[in-house]
């Protein structure tokens, strides 16, 4: 397609280019004009009819529509806002540097210039920052006849028209309607007869995370948003809440490995700041490392009686790590997903107790014949590894299990308590067990 | 609520529990009825609407369904099945135990009994298992008017009636119209030049996966299934995708963790079952781990001379396996999302050779400090910790970044190649690392 085009441009048949762009989809030409070299990128935007623009542009990484806002003229610019869906608009308003923004407010109306203000203002990751105003907003003593008609009249420029709002005079949400009921319904009935009155809705401030339970729940299409005094501000649609569940497993993904979360595509974020986002659990934890450390410093004389103690250190703790991780991903997604409540620990403890008294056995048992019929070690140096492994991997499993939730308990977030910071407690307390055992099972 | 609705239900006053239950969203009704005992549950469960009944049905747990099912009446059975979805219905039949099963195909027409087994052919996770039957279908020649007639006809058994598709008389998939578009069309327009012809679907085998990503990709509300012939067998909605997302990402963190993925939730899971999962990779590590045990045997000598090295393993080891898992994180992530391609190997790895640098710079120097202002060890001995740390950190990085992409390479998951593989892998490599810079520096 790409070769197609180019050499279309090249030879500036551009009513056959048309022709040929027109019959994809929009996110396939904005990922077209993606491959296309910058001579032959904006000939083609320009000659995408007025509305497809706008919806590819929506579609473009940042910086191909700072670059496009750059090179039009405001008489474009003014076409390709006035045709933007208002969420759209906001998201692309909040990355672009200041002269672009500019550029882009210098053709929005009066009235709209105040509503992005409004919006700009909105908390990062609030339902405020999600939402559109293209919603349908019919009248209760609307006919069904009637309604159709003002969806038919005012439905092209509306985000979704297939769930509709009914406000009163005052703007105050009083129902909902689908247009699945309204196409079903007589058409002189009422909007009042219908409608659905017990609405799930949320707040202008409320956190996206909760907004993508609740349309997981409900397995909503869209949601309406309401401020302080119960009016209707705008509603927020499945596809952004889509986003935004992979925005949060990324976060989780993220924190679960130690690093500070960041919104960024990987190869579009700068070296400087990766490093800055991995840099500070990494010290945190290194820094933990080093007391399990003094740990080993403390019992230097039992090891240098038997050093081959030494050579099980490595396998004790990755284990303990391992096992340790394994318990806390499942407890952190289960809490995630809303599987697991504070109130299930004592049910969760049980469990682990079970599950790694089974898992430890096994483990045990492959290791001791691994160590005293391979590495033929002492019968009693092989005890006391294969003791600690046990009690070590029992011990990370609980552990691993209980830090998430006590974390949510104190308003934390889960995710932090995962395998890094697991693998540090576990290492110290595993170290402990180990030497104490060597203590008395050796006789040292 | 459950406390209002149980004082009712033992009043027997159960015009008004209907009247008090029925207001309620059905997700929340299967909520309630969770809650309550079991005398109550099946009195509330009979009061329900035909309809309602099951549709809270479908949003109960497996375990209740069971239930339901083994209490209530063929007569009733059947009105369930008749309202069910047949996606839904697919799950539910997946999920139970033989004379359950029995027990609902006796009571279903025979011609959907042979479209149940069809069902329960396609392979696990594949469109086939995902899609429902219950679409709008219209034929080409239809007037607009004509096609809302047959919507306000059928529709109400309909899944979803905002995608309407276009079949010719082979069942052969020519178009698809949404509902928006009829709504703001002529009446006396037809469905043919309205519709669009540029459709995206995917086949009966193809993978949830796949699946999902072209939902995210175009911002999709439904997507048509068609066997090898082209024919429209079902459809898939995007409620059923925001499950498949959440699912395959809990695989991801699954496997992550080193554990074999399970669709289960954890809480209903078995003991058993929950070890088996763990065991595999947990004994596969502990063996690898126990290679990084014979490194430390070989250079017993080195260790007994200066037994302080010990005491730095732990910090080493740890600190290499995090940096490893930040950036196979991140690439298993980008990857999982479509930004991060095998084309882009060299990109990553110019980017992780820069990134660690940095980090390993401040790691190193700050545990120089620490070792050798607080711990006071020997120069020579700093030298030899902080030089290792440093080549440990941007050699973890760098393993962790080409692994997952090697993975996708050889048609792998990526995701086995994440923190706990890393770790066992950079574990080895360091301790080699290590006590060679101890050989060379110290001059043992």
């Amino acid at each position: 397609m790409k070769e197609k085009i180019t050499k279309l441009i090249n030879e500036r048949k551009y009513v056959e280019v048309r022709k040929e762009v027109t019959k994809l989809n929009v996110v396939d030409i904005a990922e077209l004009l993606e491959e296309l070299d910058k001579s032959s990128y904006l000939i083609l935007f320009r000659i995408l009819p007025k509305d497809m623009a706008a919806e590819v542009f929506s579609y473009l990484s940042y910086e191909q529509q700072r670059y496009i806002i750059d090179s039009i003229t405001d008489k474009e610019i003014k076409n390709i806002v006035d045709e933007l869906f208002f969420d759209d608009m906001i998201d692309i308003i909040e990355e672009m540097p200041a002269n672009v923004v500019k550029k882009i407010l210098k053709n929005t109306k009066e009235e709209e210039r105040l509503l992005i203000n409004q919006f700009l203002n909105y908390p990062e990751n609030s339902a405020g920052s999600l939402m559109t105003i293209e919603y349908v907003d019919l009248k209760k003593e609307m006919t069904v006849k009637e309604a159709i008609d003002h969806i038919k009249e005012t439905g092209v420029d509306k985000e979704t028209i297939y769930t509709c709002y009914v406000t009163d005079k005052n703007r105050k949400l009083e129902g909902l309607v689908s247009l699945r009921k309204l196409v079903i319904s007589d058409d002189d009935k009422t909007v009042d007869e219908i409608m659905e009155r017990d609405i799930i809705y949320v707040n202008t401030h409320d956190d996206q995370e909760e907004i993508a339970y609740l349309f997981k729940k409900y397995d909503l299409m869209a949601i309406p948003v309401v401020d302080k005094e119960g009016r209707l501000t705008g509603i927020i649609t499945i596809d952004d809440i889509v986003d935004v569940i992979e925005q949060e497993n990324t976060e989780d993904f993220q924190k679960m490995a130690a690093m500070s979360p960041s919104e960024q595509e990987y190869l579009e974020t700068s070296t400087l700041s990766l490093a800055k986002h991995r840099i500070t659990w990494l010290l945190i934890l290194m820094i933990s490392a080093t007391f399990t450390g003094s740990i080993i410093r403390k019992f230097e004389e039992v090891l240098q009686s038997v050093v081959i103690l030494a050579a099980y250190i490595p396998m004790l703790m990755d284990t303990g790590g391992n096992a340790g991780a394994q318990a806390s991903t499942l407890i952190i997604r289960g809490m995630a997903l809303g599987e697991i409540e504070i109130k299930d620990i004592l049910k969760v403890i049980w469990k682990e107790l079970r599950v790694s008294t089974i898992v430890g056995v096994i483990l045990s048992l492959v290791n001791f014949m691994r160590i005293y019929f391979i590495d033929k070690v002492s019968l009693k140096v092989a005890i006391t590894v294969c003791s600690t492994l046990f009690f070590t991997v029992v011990l990370a499993k609980i552990v691993g299990a209980i830090l998430p939730i006590g974390a949510r308990k104190l308003k934390l977030d889960p995710a932090i308590m995962a395998s890094p910071l697991i693998t540090t407690i576990v290492d110290a307390v595993a170290l402990i067990l180990y030497f104490s055992m060597a203590s008395w099972i050796l006789g040292l």
